[in-house]
């Protein structure tokens, strides 16, 4: 038998310890031995539930107790998180956490703690919830070069523009909808903003490159400006929108974003939709994968963390080699990156399209009933050369980047 | 350094050989080493080739190479296959296969040698070509319970059912197609009639209860009886035909079959079209994954034998507890299996709908213009209680089962 402590019982803590009572066999039988929760760490009590006597409020005890081989940290945000997990990596207990804003914020010393320590810092449950990714990539993957990486890396913001696309509601409804179902929190902004999409495609892009990446070096642009009169057009082309987190690598150099994209029904991550979430990972040699599942929710977020349990423990006195160095990846600048551009304009397309293509060169219009304004869709060019041209053009209504 | 053996030098084998080359640097970087092909084991010499001087006729220089730590088995078929991995492995060789016949044929064997020899033998590359599904089922869904795996587990028949679908095309044409392309065999028997895809399906439910799995166990029904006017009637109703290897496990029992299945856009595998598989797995705790790629090609399947070469020799001196044991898993008759049925019934359906709602109960029906019959679409039921019904109409022409 082994011995972990579960650090914040809240959601996915809960879910931790719920499965693995439920699927202590099939666990047990994967590693020889039974996995049971000697600690759980909250400041509550939960008085007359089952947990009571797991209940513990300081620290030291877990971090103390030479029986606990694993700590997990489902306590979100950044303090006391980090020091906790880094204190229990020093003490020799490997650690899984689900928090992507410790591991995009110190998880390059956190890994560096966990080598020295001969154990293992897992975070499959930070990225995709229950959707197996990072495993893959420093498994199945390891033989390949990544060159891209997008994803639909964020559940609340996903559910928000399917109920805009599928049922035209203004963004303002389709959020209060997700925040009455629990889907978005009071706060949105993390999720609307895409600062959380902006932590997962930082990781994902640190492990497929193995270099550090900045998170705050990303271009990050949420979905709050997405109007219901985007996706009507977007209707009436036979596209969506979707808020993407993405990186492509080339010779070791980077360039990486996060905005809404309009892209059509032949890309794989078109049919990805309400909360789920879907990676798309392309190889030199793999051509492209996608993964696809729930990416958030109590017990396949869970689901992901007792895979690191597991693995952790199978690796019990043994580093396994995953992550990323110290040296900073360099991004390169957005302005070097290519698109197509979904741009609305004030005016009638029949007087002004001769001037817009002056500007933009050939472009596919769309125009819908009763509006002042149309909309184009320019060719491939960079975001440089975009923003230079679009400074020629008065009366930009809107620009969303797409992938058609 | 470590020196590897790859026997067969068709499409599989050399694209092996060619990723060991080209990711040669990423390799090494995962490893600590590099990885160098000593031996090519072909019948045929390749003179004035890179590889002229790798080539070996005879099998026993490689089993008896202590310098070999591992043998990747490209050659297909049943033997010699088995007797060279077989002997690889009691020679204390790692072995990784692409070999689907081999690993449902002998899986169990192999395995348990593997084990004896402490010694890992993985087949990644068996299923699903390139799409990491074989180990993040023993890896990160090592904790669940799986409860159902379906998948489009064969490209040549995925691209024969897209073009029917897409292009109306006749079976016959998209077939002569698929043949034209490279994508179907000559002799396209063990696509059309689903025995790839059995072989598949049954490598995954072994995997998933831990025991051996029959293959000939599995009611596998192929794609030859599927017409264009089958399509005709799904446009019509807004859903596709697609060919399914299914596996549901309850309590330890499974039921299994491969036949195609009618399925409508929201299920995750309706948009999987062309060569490309995708694979659904829920869990008990995940809910639904799914995994979606290249299931055939050089290079992707090629980089599932690189990923199994990487975890092979990462865990020399270790074997990594995977796979299933010799207990036969029992199959539950699919006369147990519930679906709905869209059945084409010989007639007028004004005519007759009262006499077949006699038999099947509540149907929808779907009429096309011009034709002598009419389709219906029935509630769910056990596929015994659908043939007893059917037994009581005539004329019926065609039946699909559907997962709408």
């Amino acid at each position: 038998m082994k011995k972990v402590a579960v650090m914040g019982y809240g959601t996915i803590g809960s879910g931790v310890v719920e499965i693995l009572e439920k699927n202590q066999e099939k666990i047990a039988k994967k590693l020889g031995y039974i996995v049971e929760v000697k600690y759980i760490l909250d400041l509550r009590d939960f008085p007359g539930t089952p947990v009571e006597n797991k209940i513990v409020h300081d620290f030291h005890i877990i971090e103390n107790d030479p029986e606990i081989s694993m700590v997990v940290e489902a306590m979100g945000g950044l303090e006391p998180a980090y020091s906790f997990v880094k204190a229990s990596l020093k003490a020799g207990k490997h650690v899984t956490t689900s928090n992507k804003a410790l591991v995009a914020a110190h998880g390059t010393e956190l890994l560096a703690i966990a080598k020295e320590q001969n154990v293992n810092f897992f975070f499959e449950a930070s990225v995709g919830g229950g959707i197996p990714i990072i495993r893959p990539m420093y498994t199945s993957l390891a033989g390949e070069e990544i060159e891209e990486i997008t994803g639909i890396l964020n559940g609340t913001t996903n559910y928000i523009l399917t109920k805009m696309d599928k049922e035209g509601e203004t963004f303002e409804a389709a959020l209060k909808e997700a925040q009455d179902l629990g889907y978005a929190e009071r706060n949105p902004e993390a999720d609307v903003e895409g600062h959380d999409t902006c932590r997962k495609i930082s990781i994902l892009t640190a492990l497929a490159t193995g270099h550090e990446v900045h998170y705050e070096d990303i271009y990050t642009e949420g979905i709050t400006k997405i109007t219901d009169v985007d996706f009507r057009y977007a209707d009436s082309m036979g596209t969506s929108v979707k808020l993407f987190g993405s990186s492509r690598i080339k010779d070791g150099k980077a360039s990486a974003f996060v905005a809404p994209v309009m892209i059509g029904p032949t890309h794989p991550l078109y049919s990805v939709n309400d909360v789920y979430n879907g990676i798309l990972v392309k190889g030199n040699m793999l051509g492209t994968a996608m993964f696809y599942g729930s990416g958030a929710g109590m017990l396949p977020t869970a689901s992901a963390v007792i895979a690191d349990i597991i693995e952790a423990l199978l690796n019990d006195g043994h580093h396994v080699e995953m992550g990323w160095d110290g040296d900073r990846l360099q991004l390169e600048s957005l302005k070097t990156s290519s698109f197509r551009y979904f741009v609305r304009i004030k005016g009638i397309a029949e007087k002004r399209l001769e001037e817009v293509k002056n500007v933009f060169g050939n472009v596919d219009v769309t125009e819908l009933d009763h509006m002042d304004e149309f909309a184009v869709l320019t060719e491939s060019m960079t975001e440089e050369e975009y923003e230079q041209k679009a400074r020629e053009l008065s009366g930009i209504r809107q620009m969303i980047r797409a992938e058609l």
